[in-house]
């Protein structure tokens, strides 16, 4: 077992996951702010010269998982690990966002698909030459994810 | 306090952090595999129609952390959370890595950077519409990241 601790809180506009954005590409322009506890806010120094940071939190109101679901943007069961479900068996969300400033040890962001009140649990730095990656294939989800910035999550709640 | 539990075991050629490439593109032509549970194999499905995974894992060599660090890609004291570095407050790594093939519930996996023996926590699909970003700033890594790929970890184990 391992346990982990927040470090922070997300605040957003969307109190549920119904009809929020499915991933951060349907969000864009969704501005929201992450308040970091007083006792990691050293931390944050330097990070306000990455334009982009990728947030791991966790998936709260997510309980349990099916190893197969029909995703969000599908009709067809497929298997979890190939879709971003937040019913996992480690409810671990993650998002690559915008910081647009850093203020008293609030982060103020954009382009966001995260329920108020999810408890921060990293921040990393964005960096292309190890999150970016050259000749993607997207399997089941090549059709799909040409459209995806128009979508909104259902009640499945499950992309 | 969140709990989270392995979902599989990542097998790599690293047996510790020293010596290791510092980040997935620095660790290109690698080859690993990662053993997936077999309670948890039929969530695999669709998986390998993805090129790229991203990978969540413990960084279980990692204990304790400090908020400022000198990355391994800097001589400067950095904060922690602008930075790679493994001992954080909750020790979750990241890497995207290339994806060669499924069989038997093995994920055999292409450009890593992660010591031998690392739990697994979550599997998710790359897609470039969440997970890629144009027009990056990428703060005291701007210079550094140019040669990031002839860099090999030392004791520190910090980037």
């Amino acid at each position: 077992m391992i346990e982990l601790k927040p470090i922070g809180i997300i605040h957003t506009p969307f109190p549920e996951p119904k009809g929020m954005p499915s991933q951060p590409a349907a969000g864009v322009g969704v501005k929201a702010t992450i308040e970091v506890f007083p006792e990691f806010r050293d931390g944050l120094s330097d990070l306000d010269g990455f334009s982009h940071i990728i947030l791991l939190y966790h998936l709260h109101k997510s309980e349990g998982y099916k190893l197969r679901t029909v995703p969000f943007m599908d009709t067809v069961e497929r298997g979890l690990f190939s879709t971003r479900a937040p019913k996992r068996p480690n409810p671990i969300g993650l998002s690559v966002v915008q910081l647009n400033k850093i203020e008293d040890g609030i982060l103020h962001i954009q382009n966001i698909d995260i329920v108020d009140g999810t408890p921060l649990l990293d921040i990393k730095p964005y960096v292309p030459e190890f999150d970016q990656q050259p000749e993607i294939r997207t399997g089941w989800l090549e059709v799909a994810r040409k459209t995806v910035s128009d979508r909104r999550s259902d009640e499945r709640f499950e992309l």
